[in-house]
């Protein structure tokens, strides 16, 4: 297995920047007197399609050939992949098939439609999905592409932390949420590759400890019964992550429900931003092991704002 | 009375620069689509403390003498312009004297409170708040600083608009809310400096409409018993804004509180951005008037994002 690195990342930048935002990097006195340290959040929840999906999206679309952009692209996602494949899709004028669990939330199904995706809908276990997205794939030859488990969106994922290094130089810790493990695998590369002393810390839900418990191990542990209102960090650990994120990552620390709706409503009513509760993950590990993180510059990838607003946890 | 000009504004900004974020101009290709123009929000609701509320402040705080400054300030504000004052007088180390309705809501006392303002509360009332602020002043000699009619806040607020014609070149219009004429006034003096041709348009909510009436009779029309969510514009114009309002404003278009409500879930959702309503009212206005405004590239200044999220209007 040919492992991402951070050359595929240059490339992937350049191939992907005239589509994807580059998003701001924006600070809080506020949140920096909380924890004792001076964090700089890189805004992906203000990327399109509302996450950092849409970079590994872009850079796994513009990566086709012309023949298998004739036939297509597909993926099942109950979530923010799926918008951000069709949206990228839809921007190079190609097909988008998204398999989605019939129980989708309505406006994550909205999204994907908006985007122009050609959604279908099926039964919400994964055996369902697979199933599903590989029938239209057997009938119509469209390129499959993983949300997570795949290098080139790897590498796409990996620019969101390029640019944070490149807009602030001399962080001491890079901080990302977990769950498949794209964006910290992605991360990963990007921080080892342009510091000599950054330390790289994942944060996860303890209710969905699979890839802490994995790092420890050495081995994948699937996620079997996850529970956490982070939706996004859901699953289990891809082969190529696990890979990369054995080799780069220095930790993955976990975290209570508790923490991260407190952290998420502290992002939105003191940064005025919207995050869904993913992103909220880093910064609860922070504060609740305030001691350790002391006098630190610490970038945070915020990682999206999808979330539903008539369901809020507070 | 001499009124301020762009170059009070140029001073303004060397001013106040170290102090305040220079917020990033944000795009969503969902609502230039939905609009029909090619849209450039400008972040003021990332501002520090929440609102282009800062920018006077600091200016007015920067600008005193240090005989002034050994005094003090204050203010009457149930809103923005307190914290915005209490804050900028912690960064210069001076006290800030507010007076506040006792029925003030509990966030905007906490938020006072937090940037280490000295609170006086008050009788709900215009007269009560006033007669609290003078005695205040008589007491102790401070320096009050009124919320909009001022020249120094009016020059620190225009700096908000001057960032985003240096950021986002060619507006064909620029557009904010108004209430008691603060921004709008500063905006219109950068608006007008920096480009020949673009144009300025005020928005307005029609349950708060005597900026709209006294811009069309020629002179100040008092906001009798205004009544909206945008709790942001429930004042009457101040007769240093109306003055330069007059002069270089192009029209002021009122809106429904549907409408408002509306364009502010539209942001949340699309934008990912936190508003308070009377961020929206300039949205709301191209919304409501989708003819009038095809093909422009505008510039919108979000004015702020202090809304108490346990009681939201969706």
């Amino acid at each position: 297995m040919k492992l991402p690195d951070f050359e595929d990342i240059i490339v992937a930048h350049q191939r992907i920047g005239r589509f994807v935002h580059f998003t701001p990097v924006l600070t809080s006195t506020t949140i920096n007197l909380l924890t004792g340290s001076e964090i700089f959040f890189k805004c992906e929840n203000l990327q399109k399609a509302g996450a950092f999906k849409f970079r590994g999206a872009c850079n796994a679309i513009f990566s086709l050939t012309d023949e298998q952009s004739s036939r297509g692209v597909g993926t099942h996602s109950s979530g923010n992949h799926g918008a951000a494949l069709a949206l990228a899709a839809s921007l190079k004028g190609i097909q988008a098939h998204i398999v989605m669990p019939s129980n989708s939330p309505a406006i994550k199904k909205r999204a994907v439609a908006g985007y122009g995706g050609i959604i279908t809908y099926c039964e919400p276990t994964l055996q369902s999905r697979e199933l599903t997205l590989q029938k239209i794939a057997d009938k119509t030859g469209i390129e499959i592409v993983h949300p997570y488990n795949n290098s080139t969106v790897i590498a796409g994922q990996g620019t969101a932390a390029k640019e944070l290094l490149e807009t602030v130089p001399y962080l001491d810790l890079v901080m990302c949420p977990v769950g498949g493990g794209g964006l910290l695998s992605g991360t990963a590369l990007s921080v080892k590759a342009l510091s000599v002393s950054c330390r790289i810390i994942a944060a996860e839900p303890l209710g969905a400890d699979d890839a802490c418990r994995s790092f420890k191990a050495g081995y994948i542990i699937p996620s079997l019964h996850p529970k956490t209102i982070a939706d996004g960090l859901l699953t289990s650990l891809g082969e190529i992550n696990f890979a990369i994120i054995s080799k780069n990552v220095d930790d993955i620390i976990t975290v209570s429900e508790e923490s991260i709706i407190a952290s998420m409503r502290l992002v939105w009513e003191r940064m005025k931003l919207i995050i869904e509760p993913s992103s909220a993950v880093p910064l609860a590990v922070l504060l609740e092991n305030k001691g350790a993180f002391q006098n630190l510059r610490i970038g945070i990838i915020l990682s999206g704002g999808n979330i539903d607003l008539n369901n809020l946890p507070f």
